[in-house]
C-alpha cells in the first residue's frame, strides 16, 4: 500500500526458463541446468522462474529429457529458492484449453514434484481461463502469482489493468504479475500501472517486461520508484535483447539504497561465468538480431515472432512486396477483433488472417481461418473489447457466440486418457498421463524412448541487414 | 532550476563518435559517416557528436583521412544540426598538454571548419587544463560543455561534484555534463547530482553514460525524472555493450509524455537502417563482449580497457597468476595518487603501476613508472585527493611538487613547430600545422601522403569464456 516503499527488492531470476526460451529456441538442458541451478540456490533470490512456458513442449519434442524429471532434479539442487513456474490458465503448458480435471491434475503434480510458485496467465486476460488453475494453486497451498497480460489498445488502459489486478485479488492471490511480454511498457505507464495497483489492494507487485525495444531497464528504474516488489531479470550472458534485462545491473542498481535487493554481487559473478559457459555451448542458438535492440516493436508493437511469422508467410505466397499492406491490415484485424493482446496464440491468429485479408484482394475475411471462426464463437474466451455484429456476421454468419466459460464445454478426459495410454503400454509413472494428454502427437514416441535430442546446430553465420522494407525477426515470447 | 522541468529532453547523438570509438575501435571511415550525417541531419537532435576523441588520432593513423577534411565534409551534410566534439582539455584530442597558443589555435580551428559544441573535460577535474579552452570556445563564440569527469571515491561525492559545477557555471558555461565514461553511475546518485546542479546553477545538464555495467538506461530513467536537459544516445545497432543507450529507445519512451524528445520514431527507423548497413561491414571490429554486460565493473569499478591492459601485462610477464593480487593493488594505488577518476591516461598510469608493486615483491613503488613520477610531481594537474607525505617521498624523494597549472611551464610552440613543419613540406593547409604538433610521429607520413588505409578484418571468431579467474576484455572509452 506505500507508493514508495523502503522494503528491499524481491528478484526473480528467469535464466532457467524465460532467458533462454527468448534467446536460445528453450533449448537449455537439464544436464546444464543442474550445476546452475546448485549455484543458484544461494544468492537468496525471490524465486527462480525454472519450469513452464515452452520448457514442457521443448523438453519432450526436442532434448528427449522428461520435464517432470527435471523438475525434480531441480527441486533437489534449490533448497533455499522457491521454484516458479509459467502456466498459461486453462492452456497448461499446451495451446489449447483442457478440461478441469486434467487442470486439477496438472496443478496437483507440478506442486508436487516441485513448483512453490504458479504465475497463472491468460491470453485474452479472461479471467474465467484462470480461476480453475488459480483455485487450485490456493488448494494445494502454493503461492498463487496471478498475471496481466499487458499490452496497450484502446480498450485496454492502468484503469482496466488496476480494475483486473483488483478482481484477481479478490481470487485470492500472493502476488500479481505485470506481464509485458512484448516490452511494450513505458516508463511512465510502469509507474501508473503500479502505483495504481498498490493503492488499490495490499498485495506484492512483480513487473516481467523483455528487453526487445531496449525500454525494460527504464521502465524497470520507473517500477523501482513506484514501490515495485518483484523484478524478473536473467543472469547477463542470456539477457537483454528478447530477454530480461541483467540481474546483476538491477542487483548493482540498488545496493546501499533503501532497497537493496541484498543479493551479493561477488555471489552473482560466480553464477555469471556458469552462465558464460553455458552461452559458448549454446552458441549456435544464438541469433545476433535477438540479442540486439529492435525499434520496429516500438512502431508496429507486433511482437517480433508475429514479424517473423508473416515474413515466412508471405515468402511461401511468393508475395513479400505485400508487406506494407500487411503491416497496415495487422492493426485492423486486431481492432476487429477486440484487440487481444498480441501473444501465442493471439499473436498467430492475428498475424495469419491478416495475410489472407491482403492476398486475397479487396475481399476482406473471404477466406478465414478456423482459429479466427472459433474466437469469433468465443472458444479462447472473452475478448478484451467487442466485435462488431458486422465483423461477426463476416466471419460466422449467424452461428451462436457462446458466452460461458470455454472449459465448461468440455468433458472431464484425464480417466480415459489415462486408461487409453496405459494400454497402449505409455504409462511409467503418473505424470506420463499429462504429458501424453498435453502432447498426444509426441508423447508416444517420447514415452516409448523412441525420440533423440536434437543436435546443438554450429555458430550461426554473421547476420544480414533487413531491407528498408522487411523488418528483422526475432523469438517470440510465450 | 526546476528539479522535474517539464521541457522536452534534448538528445546528442553519439553514433559517429563514441558508438564507434566504444564498439568498433574509431574506425567508422568518412565515406560511411556523410550518408548517414545527411539522413541524420533532419531527426531533431540537439547534436550530433561527430568529432574529436579518439577519432582525430585514429584517421590518421589507420584511416589515411584527414579529420579537418572530414569535419568540413560533415558540416556540409549536417546543415541543421550542431556538430559536438569532444576535447580533452589542454590535451586537446592528444595524451599531454599542449601549450596555449596551441590550444588557441586549435579551438580556432575545429570552430572554422564545423564544430558548434565543445564539450571539454580533464581526467583529473583539474579545472586549470579546462579553462585555456573554454575561454577560447566563448571567444569563439561557439556553445560551451563544461564537463565533470564522474567517479566514485572516498574524495569523490554528490557534493564535490555539483561543487565543480557551480565552478564550471563561474566560468560562463552554456551546459554541463556529466560524463560517466565507466558506465558507474547510479541511478540513484544520477537523480541526486542533476536535482543538485539544477538547483545549484541555472544551466542545462546533460548525462553521457555507457551501458559497460548494464545499468545506464536505468540512471537515463533516473535522470529524466530528475530533470535532466540532455540526454547522451546512440542508434540502436551499435548502442548498449560499452557504448550509450539507444537513442530510439530513449526517444520512444519519452513520447507522449511531458517530456516528449519531438523526435519521429519513423524518421529514426531510416536513419537505424543505414547504422545496420553499416555494422555489418564493420562486422570483422566488434567484439561480442563489448556488447555484452560486464558485471565485474560493478564490482572492481575498473573500466573495462583497463582490465585488458592489465591482463596483458601480466601475460607478458608470465604472471598472470597474480591477477588476484593486482586487483587488491589497484585501489590501493588509486588511493595512494589521490584517487583519480580512472579514465585515459591515469587508467593506464594507475594500472601499470600496480603490476610492477605486485611484481617486484613486498617492494610497492621500488620501481615507479616515469608517468607516476611526473604525475606526483602535479604535471597532470592536481590529485582530487591528497597524496601523503610518505607516498610522495618514496616515488620522488624530496623533488619539488609544482602548484602551478601545468601548461604554464609551457612555451608557446605553434611557430616554430610551423615553420620546422613548413620546412619539412608537410604544410598544405593551416591545419596540417595543428596535425602535425598534436602527432608528431605519424603526421609527417600522412602529410605526405604516405600511410595506407587498414583493412577490416574479417569476422572475429565466436568468444571464449574468460576463465572464472580473469576477467573479460573491453574497449576503454577516452
Ligand atoms: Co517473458
Ligand atoms: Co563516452
Amino acid at each position: 500500500m506505500h507508493p514508495a516503499s523502503p522494503k528491499k527488492v524481491l528478484i526473480t531470476d528467469t535464466t532457467l526458463r524465460d532467458a533462454h526460451q527468448s534467446l536460445i529456441a528453450t533449448r537449455l538442458r537439464t544436464e546444464d541446468m543442474l550445476p546452475l541451478a546448485r549455484e543458484i540456490d544461494s544468492c537468496g533470490f525471490f524465486s527462480v522462474e525454472a519450469w513452464g512456458g515452452a520448457t514442457f513442449d521443448t523438453c519432450i519434442r526436442f532434448l528427449n529429457d522428461d520435464p517432470w524429471d527435471r523438475l525434480r532434479a531441480l527441486k533437489s539442487e534449490l533448497k533455499h529458492t522457491p521454484i516458479q513456474m509459467l502456466l498459461r490458465g486453462q492452456n497448461l503448458v499446451g495451446y489449447r484449453h483442457y478440461p478441469d480435471d486434467v487442470v486439477d491434475k496438472f496443478v496437483d503434480a507440478a506442486h508436487k514434484n516441485g513448483v512453490d510458485i504458479f504465475r497463472i496467465f491468460d491470453a485474452l486476460n479472461d479471467i474465467r481461463n484462470m480461476t480453475r488453475s488459480m483455485k487450485r494453486v490456493k488448494d494445494n497451498g502454493a503461492h498463487l502469482q496471478s498475471t496481466i497480460s499487458y499490452t496497450t489498445s484502446p480498450v485496454h488502459s492502468t484503469r482496466s489493468f488496476i480494475d483486473m489486478a483488483k478482481e484477481l485479488y479478490a481470487l485470492e492471490c500472493d502476488s500479481i504479475c505485470i506481464k509485458d511480454m512484448a516490452g511494450l511498457i513505458m516508463p511512465e505507464q510502469a509507474r501508473e500501472l503500479i502505483t495504481g495497483i498498490k493503492k488499490a489492494v495490499d498485495v506484492k507487485v512483480c513487473l516481467h517486461s523483455h528487453c526487445t525495444s531496449g525500454i525494460a531497464p527504464m521502465s524497470y528504474q520507473a517500477a523501482i520508484s513506484a514501490g515495485v516488489d518483484i523484478l524478473d531479470t536473467a543472469m547477463s550472458p542470456i539477457a537483454m535483447g528478447t530477454s530480461q534485462p541483467p540481474t546483476e545491473s538491477v542487483v548493482a542498481s540498488l545496493t546501499g539504497t533503501s532497497r537493496d535487493t541484498g543479493i551479493d554481487l561477488i555471489k552473482l559473478r560466480a553464477v555469471r561465468n556458469q552462465v558464460l559457459r553455458i552461452r559458448d555451448k549454446y552458441q549456435g542458438l544464438l541469433d545476433p538480431i535477438s540479442e540486439r535492440v529492435d525499434s520496429d516493436v516500438l512502431i508496429y508493437q507486433l511482437p517480433g515472432g508475429m514479424i517473423s511469422n508473416i515474413v515466412s508467410q508471405l515468402k511461401e505466397q511468393d508475395a513479400l512486396d505485400r508487406w506494407d499492406d500487411v503491416l497496415a491490415e495487422v492493426p485492423r484485424v486486431r481492432e476487429d477483433l477486440g484487440y487481444p493482446p498480441l501473444v501465442t496464440p493471439t499473436s498467430q491468429i492475428v498475424g495469419t488472417q491478416a495475410v489472407l485479408n491482403v492476398l486475397v484482394n479487396g475481399q476482406r475475411y473471404r477466406n478465414v481461418t478456423k482459429e479466427v471462426k472459433d474466437y469469433v464463437r468465443g472458444l479462447y474466451g472473452k475478448s478484451p473489447g467487442s466485435i462488431s455484429d458486422e465483423i461477426r456476421t463476416l466471419i460466422i454468419g449467424d452461428e451462436k457466440v457462446i458466452t460461458q466459460r470455454p472449459a465448461d464445454l468440455l468433458e472431464p478426459s484425464y480417466d480415459s486418457m489415462k486408461a487409453e495410454a496405459t494400454r497402449a503400454g505409455l504409462i511409467k509413472k503418473e505424470e506420463d498421463v499429462l504429458t501424453y494428454i498435453l502432447y498426444p502427437a509426441i508423447a508416444p514416441s517420447f514415452l516409448k524412448g523412441e525420440r533423440t535430442i536434437e543436435e546443438i546446430p554450429r555458430k550461426q553465420s554473421a547476420p544480414t541487414s533487413p531491407s528498408d522494407d522487411i523488418p528483422s525477426q526475432m523469438e517470440v515470447e510465450v
